[in-house]
């Protein structure tokens, strides 16, 4: 680490920003302002054709974290009747399943291992067998292990039982191609700090118009009715509540960036890149990832804890911060875990400098036995 | 305006910061950092000691508008069966109705004319007449026409019925003297990008600790479950959900600025100077304040708009932006009027230099007649 510079987070948002997206936020803006309106306006836009949406889907802003507008999304555009599908293979799984019970909505959980992507087959076989589900709640990326999810196949499984499907693709968009066209959603929810690399503070939803414009009177909050957000943003260009100012001009400065670097695709590779250098990188130290290569999604990696009695994670963190880098803890509960993020305005030579810090962090603290003595089989 | 400077915002928030506030956005934060978590920490802290609260009341933040807070207060802090009293004079006295019906709250608005103050001995009575009243929401300083309420003496008859009371201090929070020791009261909620000059993105509610410490299931929402929200941050340190990092960061800076000036009193001041110069100088040009001078607070002046035919307020608010100040638009329904905040990080400077503005605004339009042809009675 540079002398005097800030450590790079290397985790799942937030995350490490440009230069550029951070200097957006040195000017105010009025809400009521037209110049501020074009901004909302304009990303609204963007978000929508980064998924192919045209003109059957728009996007719908919200101020607070992701989870706000995936609550958002579920309380709005699902009746209070919905019997709504969550394949579970993770905590933000279960955050869904959480979000269903506060908001009375009847949930039925598809329970899947944690090291094990959902399966568009188990969906088709749970819809086939209760067809009162009238949706799927689908986690693109569950960010707890780490795990891709195979969207395009659960979308159309549902889309074979006419099930409205909502996409948590907190993790995934930006990183992972999303076309609408040939994944059909009702709604998919995403945040402005993950892989557009803005910073945190809103999430938006992109809604298939024709559900989004049923669903008045369906929401059981005004800050989070997410129809009312839409029609009075349409009539007034305006958000109903303060908006993030600062935060809307970050995600603008960074989603300028984010299409210049060449969108989706290009932003994949450079996190395919930074994951298998640090994947890589950490295997030669002994690390052995949870997940098998054919699931784990480039964004961020769950690596079992180094099996040394020495082995402490707050102790592990210190020494790895101090050498420059913000590693996450990991979120499994059956085992000891930690995780790294590949995401962010950071590129291979930051994976291969932190796999350096994280080798002086084991030497430091007299860690020796990374592996486990006796590999399961 | 300075060639290339960026318009002051005369609106009651977002708002114009300071320098070293936005500054404080430079760097990003891992939201799983202890050095991010202090932060935190010394924040609700201090917001807590702003109010004398002691250890009685607690300071709980939560991501999104300062609406997203007064809603979580609301549903979070009274039973599902609550009662609750709406003294109504303005739209964000509506909007707690509006909340309330949401929320499925039985609300009674007690209705008040927009150019008056909530009355004690009104509210006292209405609760003598109804004691199945079991609360009392009240708007500190209604932004609508810029109302101030009597918070003190109603948080009195609060006390003596026994009824619980959230307060929305949205506008008035560190511009006002609010004391919890002679002001009794269950919640009061404001935000970051009001008076305490931070920017947008979230808002705080300050809880008695004991009404919060009983609240848990009553909440609605998973994201605005204020209960949940408190203990899991006493727990951890942390934010249950991606906190907006940068927002947070920089309302540390601004509260180290307010503290620096004084706190709430200095504050006050500065803005009792802001509005007497404006409320001069505008009245200089004709203009007439909606308010009478013992109800207005020092936050928002509304101003009657000119009675020349020529006046239209999309015209007038560009011409007085191309002179480096942003106005907002009237809240009431019934007349045409328009607002100026005196709120920000601006001097009573800025206040003669917005009167300049605005005449010559009026000069550039043809518009002659400020004041009516008859002044009413």
């Amino acid at each position: 680490m540079i002398l005097g510079q800030e450590p790079i987070l290397l985790t799942p948002g937030p995350l490490t920003t440009s230069p550029a997206t951070r200097q957006a936020m040195l000017r105010d803006w009025g809400s009521w302002d037209a110049q501020f309106n074009r901004i909302t306006a304009s990303l609204r836009r963007d978000l929508v054709d980064i998924v192919h949406g045209g003109d059957t889907h728009v996007c719908v802003p919200l101020q607070g974290s992701g989870t706000f507008s995936v609550e958002a999304a579920i309380g709005t555009l699902t009746p209070r009747d919905a019997r709504i599908l969550v394949p579970d293979n993770g905590a933000y799984c279960q955050r869904l399943l959480t979000i269903c019970r506060y908001l009375g909505r009847d949930a039925v959980a598809l329970p899947i291992a944690d090291d094990q992507a959902a399966s568009a087959a188990a969906i088709d076989e749970a819809l086939t067998r209760d067809p009162s589900i009238t949706h799927v709640a689908q986690v693109h990326l569950e960010t707890g292990a780490g795990v891709l999810n195979p969207l395009a196949e659960i979308a159309r499984v549902c889309q074979k039982h006419g099930t409205g499907l909502i996409v948590d693709a907190m993790s995934s968009f930006g990183a992972l191609d999303i076309d609408v066209r040939s994944m059909p959603f009702d709604a998919l929810v995403a945040a402005s700090g993950k892989c557009l690399e803005g910073v945190p503070g809103m999430g938006f939803v992109i809604a298939k118009r024709s559900v989004l414009e049923a669903s008045g009177g369906n929401s059981h909050s005004l800050a989070m009715d997410l129809h009312d957000q839409y029609m009075y943003m349409q009539k007034t260009t305006q958000w109903r509540f303060t908006p993030p100012t600062h935060v809307v001009a970050a995600l603008r400065a960074a989603v300028d960036q984010f299409l210049a670097e060449g969108g989706p695709t290009i932003r994949g590779e450079r996190y395919r890149r930074n994951c298998r250098t640090l994947l890589d990188g950490m295997a030669s130290l002994g690390f052995r990832p949870f997940l098998a290569p054919e699931i784990q999604a480039p964004v961020i990696v769950t690596f079992h804890a180094p099996a040394d009695s020495k082995y402490d994670f707050n102790a592990f963190y210190a020494a790895v911060r101090e050498r420059g880098y913000i590693l996450y803890p990991g979120k499994l509960t059956r085992i000891d875990t930690f995780r790294v993020g590949c995401i962010g305005a950071v590129d291979d030579n930051e994976m291969r400098n932190v796999v350096t810090a994280v080798e002086q962090s084991l030497s430091s603290l007299g860690i020796r036995q990374v592996a486990p003595l006796t590999h399961p089989a």
